[in-house]
């Protein structure tokens, strides 16, 4: 499987260990380390493929469990794939339905055979996804990169329920695998544990004889302190294969980002940058600001000063203000463009950083400028 | 007033009378018959000026009510203007806001003097626009168009009264006439008389001598029957100065666009296209079609065989339909340019056969293919 993908590691930060890579895929290269916008349905909200593209996204991110209920995953693979469906030649990542099942249904049944679950859609039809219908769907998608079916549980349960859930996620994981096949597509296994460092380090353990070129980390950023998830990213930091990039799933704030690749993160995905965009919160290299807020309103600078996106080489904070608090789409476009943007220079601060062996001092003066 | 403008008809049809003309004004030329896409709030819902321009539109038109209300006209004159605050550097046409303060207001109250009126934004806050006052708020928009303050009636209303509104449509006028003034700004005065053939020509009549470089014909497609439009269209066509673009306020329908042009008139504008793209239907040349309809759902081929639209050169039916039932934003925005697009294809059809001088001929075959 997967023999179309490898990856190298270009430089490793002598101050941090952080690296930057370069991952190979049936679609273009991913230089990491890389933040992944997220797609959800076949198309990052409001946005062209070619502006996700023109602020220098390098890959993106579709949901499985989405795109099954609707249209279709049939319907994509009538359509010639995901790629050709949406338009969007790049790589594309698909998770495996897992973390919407148990975050999204209302009904939902796991058992060591798969999830049945209610679909939020049609007032509740039942659907049941197995580890192998996961892959089969995400093979109809044409992803290049497909996610292992995995048991996602939130930072409250008891530890003994955690353990079943990456038990579970394990023996699942074994079943992808079987079925994972064909050169076009990479299969990343998911590290579980929840917020337990021996449950952790256990789980990085088995789950590391699966990963060909990728491995990531899940049940994070569901919910626990932050610095609960850097305490397990600080365990799995040395565990996990240095000859391939790791991918924290569902982080994206600047903040988390930072602190990630420090800890050895290479790939990051969220819906943050947009969802917040459409709320009228533009991301800076100096934290979040609200355009929503009032003092701009006669406010005749860019959103964020030196960015060089469509919306802050155009537009005034007043515009932008005025389009959000009259609720005119275009001003959710344009911050979801700006913070798209802005995550995107972030990372390439930090391999600038990196390359020059400097990615903790960096970390140091990023925070000193940024304001939570 | 309006030394910056002049209209020259470039060529006549000899079967329909229709004309060919060149408006050209402080931000660019626009040739006519025109179709201009509305920007409400100094933004085509959900389009960048990009996108708008691309698809061929030479003029948009923007709502003095609704950027008196959001941001404040005082707003947009401190960002430089509504072109410099939207970015759009072709012509603009602002209405009077004389409709909206008739048809969306919740409580109002007209005099000679002028209209007072409930905001409907901020729970009821009352505000007055006199004839000056509209004129004052559209030379801080700084449009290149400003259209007279009017008194719009409903089709249903008494002779009495239509003409009553006649008369006090008048009486403004003469008054925004005295207040419009500067080089870079021209007034267009607009005629009313309701559905009554006589008060229609009186109104024209008296309308005719303030009418410097275009003239409106106002309170018509407000819901009387098709045919009742035409007839007055009918009436008017001979009686208008024939040196100046005659434009049809609030028409976008192709159906309408086509008979409109044959009955002389040369600009047209409507939130229409805009509007049903966001409900997901589809203008074509033979129609409107609803993209929700299921049987689109595997349809692999453009929205409309042969348009040169950047949705039809890329995306599928069946990707459209996606997108507009799952609510996704990017599903409009594709459809609200294929529609402004459509409309400017057959504008540009129009005046094949006008220079051709078979604007009747194509007008029966336009509506041989149009399917209702």
């Amino acid at each position: 499987m997967g023999s179309n993908f490898k990856y190298e590691v270009l430089k490793v930060c002598k101050q941090s260990g952080a690296r930057i890579g370069r991952l190979t895929t049936p679609h273009g290269v991913i230089e990491t380390p890389v933040f992944m916008p997220v797609g959800t349905l076949g198309t990052v909200k409001s946005l062209s493929p070619e502006e996700v593209a023109e602020v220098g996204s390098q890959i993106l991110l579709s949901n499985t469990y989405h795109l099954y209920l609707r249209p279709g995953h049939e319907t994509v693979r009538a359509a010639g794939g995901l790629h050709k469906f949406m338009r969007w030649n790049k790589p594309i990542l698909t998770d495996s339905g897992g973390f919407q099942v148990f975050s999204l249904s209302s009904f939902r049944k796991v058992t060591d055979a798969g999830c049945e679950f209610a679909s939020p859609l049609d007032g509740g039809s039942h659907h049941f996804i197995s580890p192998e219908k996961s892959i089969e769907i995400q093979q109809a998608l044409g992803s290049d990169i497909m996610m292992a079916f995995d048991e996602c549980t939130s930072p409250d349960v008891t530890k003994k329920k955690a353990k079943d859930a990456m038990e579970r996620t394990l023996f699942w994981l074994d079943r992808c695998d079987k079925v994972a096949t064909g050169d076009d597509q990479i299969l990343f296994p998911i590290v579980q544990g929840n917020v337990y460092a021996d449950l952790r380090e256990e789980s990085a353990r088995r789950t590391a004889p699966y990963a060909k070129c990728g491995i990531a980390i899940g049940g994070l950023s569901v919910g626990e302190p932050k610095e609960t998830m850097y305490e397990m990213l600080d365990v799995l930091n040395p565990l996990l294969p240095s000859d391939m990039p790791r991918y924290l799933m569902g982080v994206g704030s600047m903040d988390c980002i930072v602190e990630g690749v420090c800890r050895g993160v290479d790939m990051f995905d969220c819906v943050l940058p947009t969802r917040i965009a459409r709320n009228g919160t533009a991301m800076t290299l100096k934290g979040d600001i609200n355009l929503r807020n009032a003092k701009y309103k006669e406010d005749f600078s860019p959103v964020e000063e030196g960015c060089d996106c469509y919306c802050c080489r155009n537009y005034t904070k007043a515009y932008v203000r005025h389009l959000i608090t009259s609720d005119e789409i275009f001003g959710g476009r344009l911050l979801s463009i700006h913070n798209i943007r802005a995550l995107h220079r972030l990372t390439a601060e930090i391999k600038q950083a990196i390359i020059e062996d400097r990615l903790l001092d960096y970390r140091k003066e990023f925070f000193e400028k940024y304001v939570f």
